[in-house]
């Protein structure tokens, strides 16, 4: 297929697609003369996930081409993959973490694996958790990191689910990619249905929204 | 308390105190002299809120003087401020929605009030959820919002919990910051666990990353 046709499939604009092959996040297509060139259903996936890294994860053009190095190579793990695709996620671990930082860290550390959790002892999902606890300690005053374990609780079940939703005959740069679009889209999903929990609960809690609801127009009968 | 215990008490530098004062976000101390003024435990809290809106959920300054407007005004029913909140944690939704995202929303829509949840029609998760909805089927074809049940199911009951752990006797102002940090940190802490999770259940299915663990030097015995 031409540029156009890739644009038009892949939903990214053709400046962003050029603008991709110039940084080598896309593999150039089979040139067909000095100025063309014509693209296969690989580019359209390609294309996908880094559409899914950029707009859904917020992940940066640098990040992004880290992930991509490691979903083309057949021989890095997929936890690997996972883990690397975390880090790109961000947020950073703290450089100068404090001490409150620290001992949350190592609480926090204790309490995962008390679940019988098996983590990378520097996973920076575990600097942010601390930091959560951190903040909270600072609000509410002291607690423990058992604090989490409702979430902990909840989220339990959905890694096995995206799991068993992994194709894997289809080769392993696809699982892996499907595996790192599973983390940046379900965790949006995640984000967004927790808010709209919170909205409805709380609604029932402490009352609606005191704006009137959007009066819809009555279409006149026509003359 | 003179502004360098504040800084130590809430953890936010004396520079950045003085910015947020600059910026009308922190209310001017008492004045004890020309240049000196004293602080309570008012401003603690509050520097703790902001510090939790900007460090953990990302907040730019700008919209964080927009949602402590709304904690500061006792009229604004609750449900109005956590919405508030919601739109300034993001991700905004698309100015320009395309066909599919508008046609993704209204499944969505449709989803969330088959679940009984009461939302604004306008709530800014429906359009996450509906990107979300968008790059799953981008990536592997047609699917349903149903897709997202297992999360809805998971996040359920944690709304319940954590509106359960507000303290009411403290006053409305209280009460709405600790909704708003509720929000922010228990999110993060949300899709930390998850990460920890899939890293814990991918390394169960696709095998441990091959890093060999870090190998602890013995210290040596004193001569």
């Amino acid at each position: 297929m031409r540029v156009s046709e890739l644009a038009e499939r892949s939903g990214v604009p053709v400046a962003t697609i050029k603008y991709y092959l110039r940084e080598g996040l896309l593999p150039a297509g089979a040139a067909t003369s000095a100025t063309q060139a014509t693209y296969d259903e690989a580019h359209v996936e390609r294309l996908r996930l880094i559409r899914v890294l950029r707009e859904i994860g917020g992940v940066p053009v640098a990040a992004v081409g880290a992930v991509l190095a490691a979903v083309d190579d057949p021989t890095q793990p997929l936890p690997d993959v996972i883990a690397l695709a975390h880090h790109a996620l961000g947020p950073p671990p703290p450089d100068e973490p404090s001490a409150e930082h620290v001992a949350a860290r190592a609480e926090v550390a204790a309490f995962v694996a008390g679940r019988g959790w098996q983590v990378e002892d520097e996973a920076p999902s575990i600097d942010a958790l601390a930091a959560a606890l951190v903040a909270l300690r600072g609000v509410t005053g002291p607690c423990g990191a058992e604090v989490f374990t409702p979430y902990a609780d909840a989220v339990d079940g959905l890694a096995d689910f995206e799991l068993a939703w992994i194709d894997e005959t289809r080769g392993v740069g696809h699982t892996i990619g499907q595996i790192v679009v599973g983390t940046v889209v379900y965790e949006q999903a995640l984000v967004a249905l927790r808010r709209l929990a919170e909205e409805h609960y709380s609604g029932e809690r402490f009352g609606r929204r005191r704006r009137p609801p959007s009066r819809r127009r009555t279409p006149r009968p026509a003359p």
